[in-house]
């Protein structure tokens, strides 16, 4: 059976392990799966099969119980899976409980609490700056380099890989144009991000330390944040973006839990400003990943973003949101904000790519400013994983139809 | 026994009816309960002993069944209550399950899904312009006149009232500072608020018609946004305010029907734009509702703010923030934005009331430009309603704790 005979260099081998949350075709049950190969294992049956302690977090329909378990038990329902999945004394048992990929539903793996969207990305700071304030010395804003700029979108909108969008309506208004106009946005964009995924709550007043984020973040998944550009240009003044994003965020189905992840552990670029203690991380381990995003669109590849240049880290993010004294709850998700490297062709946003539409892209289908109705967007991504072996992240997608 | 020998200008009578969620002394088990003047009904035991069809809605440790279950339930359990509290025949019976509000404590009563909040008064819009953009002609930003400007808030801390309010630290930074400083805010400010409450979800990609407001909407409650001034300033460009509020924003336990508020609607003011069609309430029936809202530090009243002068209404509100294809979820809370009116005694926050600071205001314990630790802030407020007896809204409050 396959997933017992993986190829050695397969990403989604033994050393990877995700999580996610699947149905059987006729079925409305769900149940928590991991992800070996191009296969499930159904978690819940084999923890009961083979007589887990933590058979009650895995036979759940989300993924809430184990977020909420925390890290010492994360670590032993990982250490339990690698055994069932790789010894041959639990072969019999466990390759029953296998499905392949192809046959299962894939759901939102767990039920989204707060959901922020951070700016963490100087290379886009700086586009957009540049696009937007051309006449402006400075590209980036007086705060950007003192703290991970974010705010709150909508989690009620969140919706896994493969859900349609449909393409929003909303206001625009041209500078020239006397009055604001109403209809589907012209200007359909997306951002490719990281969502990271939090397990363990926090009490309100008192703040998360950057050295306690793998005490509270568990995983981490791909992220879309689709955003209408024209909706958002008349809407975010002055209290930020609104309807341009509150319609579609699309995630990955599976969550790669950061243990998978220690071998893609890297420092985050030098710090050019001095930080307040709370998000000084000269003397941290290196808290930034080194995750290789590719965005296509219709199967074509547009752009790979490097994760590995990330101005803010994860850890900055969750002490900045928390530092107020904003508790955690299990489920709360945070995205990195859009990542673009420093090369043309790794900028995570069709407004970099195309530079405002000034530059089309050219698609085999065609060219591209904006997306349009039945475009496809698939963000992909692999990160260096045990001895030269991948660690793949999965993907998410998603198509566009008409409003 | 007070709850059936009322007089009849309790603005807690049976015209009233406010729905919360309390518990006992000693017990974790949270019960669905209604106000009748100074006394708790347990509503949930009332409906099994008098044979309710609706038992199971009210049964519950949240009102979140209740809030699920539309319009034309809200209607029969409303009614069903009014004859249990009224009706002689059933005092017998009802009588022993009433507590006395002094007894029971109070608790969040319904999980807040997601939590937008507005910025609909034109004259604190107008206030803070002038308060910020001095040198401006137009006090009011291009966009204001065109749509409900609004932003996501963080809906795991929203607390219900009575919840202690920790300062916050953060970010701050003079315009004279060579770079920020980190420690609590010393511009903790106030935003006297109404919220509204979600009852009927809708579907993603469908927009929900301003017409359709009562069929979604349950309810209100006093909110108070609290937020620090000094983070903000710092924080907020480009993309809106982050933890300048996230650290807590506190409801009152009281969520009042919209059906016990219908003699308190009201035109709402003028409109000197034309609206498109998605907002035009010119022909629609009167959306705004005439709530009188107090607010008091340390049980002196600094401010009466109209809560009928609010340029957009709440049908409006609810409209805007879908048309975009955006979901609504039951449990989803938005708030109205700061209320204030054209007098300076109507603000609703501070920095309004003050001026920035400029002007302090004189309390009996001293002058206050922002908040002190240990400052109690209530928002209370009352509305017309049937045979001139007003229908009350309970209040919201909080006390300041150093962080």
């Amino acid at each position: 059976m396959p997933p017992f005979d993986l190829a050695e260099s397969d990403p989604f081998g033994p050393h990877n392990l995700p999580y996610g949350v699947f149905s059987l075709p006729g079925s409305v049950e769900r149940s928590v799966g991991v992800r070996l190969g191009d296969h499930v294992l159904d978690a819940g049956a084999a923890a009961r099969a083979l007589g887990s302690p933590h058979a009650g977090l895995l036979a759940a329909p989300t993924l809430g119980p184990l977020l909420a378990a925390g890290r010492t038990v994360w670590t032993q329902v990982r250490r339990e899976l690698r055994e069932w999945v790789t010894s041959p004394s639990h072969r019999a048992t466990v390759e029953p409980l296998f499905r392949p990929l192809s046959a299962v539903t894939l759901h939102l793996p767990f039920e989204v609490a707060d959901y922020v969207d951070f700016y963490s990305s100087e290379h886009h700071a700086r586009n957009v700056g540049a696009i937007f304030r051309p006449d402006t010395a400075d590209t980036l804003l007086p705060n950007w380099k003192h703290l991970p700029i974010g705010y709150h979108g909508r989690s009620g909108t969140v919706v896994v890989s493969g859900t349609d969008v449909v393409r929003p309506s909303g206001q625009r208004k041209a500078p020239s144009d006397p009055a604001p106009v109403f209809g589907p946005s012209v200007r359909l964009d997306i951002e490719a991000e990281v969502g990271f995924v939090v397990g363990v709550p926090s009490r309100q007043g008192s703040p998360v330390a950057m050295s306690d984020f793998r005490e509270h973040v568990f995983g981490l998944c791909l992220l879309n944040d689709w955003s209408a550009r024209d909706l958002q240009a008349w809407e975010y003044v002055p209290l930020g973006p609104f309807l341009a994003k509150s319609f579609a965020t699309s995630v990955s189905a599976w969550i790669t839990p950061l243990e998978a992840l220690d071998d893609a552990r890297v420092a985050p670029p030098a710090r050019t400003h001095a930080l307040l203690p709370y998000l000084d991380d000269a003397s941290a381990e290196p808290a930034g990943y080194d995750l290789r995003i590719s965005v296509a669109i219709n199967g074509h590849t547009v752009s790979e973003p490097p994760f590995a240049t990330m101005y803010w880290t994860a850890a900055q993010q969750l002490a900045h949101l928390t530092v107020n004294g904003a508790s955690l709850r299990t489920g709360d998700l945070y995205g990195s904000g859009t990542v673009s490297g420093p090369e043309p062709d790794q900028r995570g946003s069709l407004l970099e790519l195309t530079w405002n539409g000034r530059d089309p892209l050219e698609l085999p289908d065609g060219k591209r400013t904006f997306l349009e109705d039945g475009d496809v967007v698939t963000l992909s991504a692999w990160a260096p994983g045990p001895d030269g072996v991948p660690v793949g992240l999965g993907e998410v997608s998603g198509r566009v139809i008409a409003g």
